[in-house]
């Protein structure tokens, strides 16, 4: 079974069946990233662009090394040289992409909505690695991914997501993600950063702190983007940390085998204590290195034939 | 028969017959970006070196896709990283590289004659990919491969190049390259970007933008650099639009079968309206598309042995 | 004979057999890069993380080409792109990269002894290039390269450092790879930029310019860092070619045979005249050559099994 779209556009677009799919190929490809010959030629012949219009070290790296890795070639175009600042529209950037005969392009955009105009405007496949404020489906998906791995299952489970709700593409993908496959969603922050159509999206807010973190299997600490707007959004950092950062007192009250994750970068003594984020529990690398088997995933399933 | 210099940087180097043997190598290559494993061996373990002092996504993305492709290794390096900042001269630059034993380096600078400077002290082949004001061969090259693509031949077609002809890299090589394959140039554009020795290159003058448009078989729209200096040369974007700007109620008196082309970025509604780049006749994404089978073809003729 | 250790981080972690081991390897590497197909297999499936915190053409070039040429999987992480400016910790960054597995990360960067944080806190191996004013090991072994190449031994031999001697992680490097291959080494410069410990690192002072030429095998200049704070350390950079250029003049007093280095980029007229930095004995291109070789022998020895 395929995926039916030629994009992974968001994580409503997939159906569960689709979602095991590609967490169950994310399986056999985090594999190959332990051999000592971390290459195969899956790809040979095939042009990857990496198109990205927000600096990320990570995810762009993330995507680059699964290219690599399944012998695509990679090219990257970052906002600072590209035409941008010629005033090209995103819509004839694509076109003009797309006349190079790229099989898939990874966009990345400060713009909800930029890569749905990329994929309805090219025959090339587009993945989502991120727009505005509105999705981040990879994310979600190695999530998932290591969610599954440690929990077996998300029939039962609760996850608890804290943070600034509003503004994060990362929640909006999970909550879709996880109560798709069963899982139950609750999320906490500010209450100047809870949408108030949250419920809606399935969620549920915790009454507080104390119950986000005690009563659930797994927490997934937001990054508080301080090089962005948010900061009005709170008084300061110390306050923001004090009654919604994740520290051990507060984890004293979790379960014994709660799932500590962040999709990083991590601002240590901001929204997690460094003794959180280098626990036993917390699964932060883990997700790293899962962000590569699943992107291969992705680029298998969509291009791979 | 292979080409005479180890470089490409001007058109006027080259012989009819070596463009031919470009345009008839680009037709071979063009076949290999349409196939499922767009990859063949030919520049294995060749370097090739993508030097840009100005940024492009489009010309520097053509070249690493057109090396990649080929399987050359490709090494970019664009200015804001580089020894510029450390007060370096091009010529010690270029030698430091050679010193890597790179077999081709690709240049773009804001300096006219920056190539030759390399292409003298380095054994290396060198490419322009644009100098200043002077020129863009491969860009010439890409068009005439269009042109040729869709018209068959040059003898007896008429081309105007329209917009500003004194700033343009782009119109002093089409110039340079359609009368030397047999087309008739004209230009046009504002009086104060007509240079006066034009005529001395080849081109006439175009009484008007009816004549311009009216009795030619391709038109050929250059981009206003609205990010150099030159909008001092005409009021205003408006009245550039009005009375040097491509739209549909111009195209009307134009010949049926007429081919528009555009090197890009457009700018919409500016020197070309949206209806017509989007146009049947337009070949905006064409000219894309062959520009990485030339710059495969030259790549190949180059070093490829 | 391996190496002890996954990383380099100084010259002063390695023996003298280490270093020989190095050299040597070298010596069958620069063979490659002069073949037809510049390509061996060694390090397919293996990926290499280029990190730098600071620009730099040469060395980041040099690293990539040296992978290449070794079929590894390059990636590229500069500064300006990095997940720095979100206020990531070095250790933490480390750590994320380590998550995809990366084989070896070379790292510039501005602080000293940021590469040993990395290399404490990581399983692959870490190759500096360059940290701060503390040790730049690579730079070291190709000059140690370059000049066996040339000399045959180190036994005897007098190798002079002019220039800022305080600031320069080259000269820090070379004094400790030099002293411990048998060379004898002098520095001289301005009185404010010899560092007064220099004659614990095993480092004679020159009593003059004069004597640092006339009496040597081999004379390095170093690069006068213009973009860096140490223009206040002396008077102008008139009085500085005044009294610490090499020029002809000078040159008329060396030793017939001497050897002329300088690790690049070179400020013609500054720290050395150019008819001196383009003469007989300069080796300051075959420095950038042997460059590519020794991190060739590098990535070879410390991740090619």
């Amino acid at each position: 079974m395929p995926l039916r779209s030629k994009d992974l556009l968001t994580i409503e677009q997939l159906s569960v069946d689709e979602i095991n799919l590609i967490l169950d190929t994310a399986d056999s490809m985090k594999e190959i990233s332990s051999r000592d010959i971390k290459k195969v030629p899956t790809l040979r012949g095939k042009t990857v662009i990496n198109l990205f219009y927000e600096p990320s070290t990570r995810t762009r790296t993330s995507f680059e090394i699964a290219g690599k890795r399944l012998s695509a070639d990679v090219v990257n175009i970052s906002t600072s040289s590209s035409s941008v600042s010629k005033g090209e529209t995103l819509k004839d950037t694509g076109k003009n992409l797309q006349a190079m005969s790229p099989d898939l392009v990874v966009i990345r955009h400060s713009a909800a909505g930029a890569p749905k105009i990329l994929a309805d405007a090219l025959p090339a496949s587009i993945i989502n690695a991120g727009d505005g404020a509105h999705q981040h489906p990879t994310q979600a998906l190695l999530d998932a991914f290591t969610i599954r791995e440690k929990k077996g299952t998300f029939e039962g489970l609760t996850v608890s997501i804290i943070g600034d709700i509003s503004h994060s593409r990362v929640a909006r993908s999970n909550v879709a993600c996880l109560t798709r496959l069963g899982a139950r969603v609750k999320v906490y922050g500010p209450f100047t950063m809870i949408p108030y159509f949250v419920e809606e999206l399935g969620a549920a807010v915790a009454p507080s702190m104390e119950d986000a973190v005690a009563d659930t299997d797994v927490i997934m600490m937001l990054r508080i983007q301080m090089e962005r707007q948010s900061a009005f959004l709170f008084p300061s950092l110390r306050e923001y940390s004090t009654f919604f950062g994740l520290n051990l007192e507060r984890l004293k009250r979790a379960k014994k085998d709660v799932l500590i994750m962040h999709p990083g970068p991590v601002n240590r003594g901001v929204e997690i204590a460094p003794e959180v984020a280098d626990g036993p529990y917390a699964l932060i690398l883990e997700q790293v290195a899962n962000g590569v088997a699943v992107r291969m995933a992705l680029l298998y399933l969509l291009i791979g034939k």
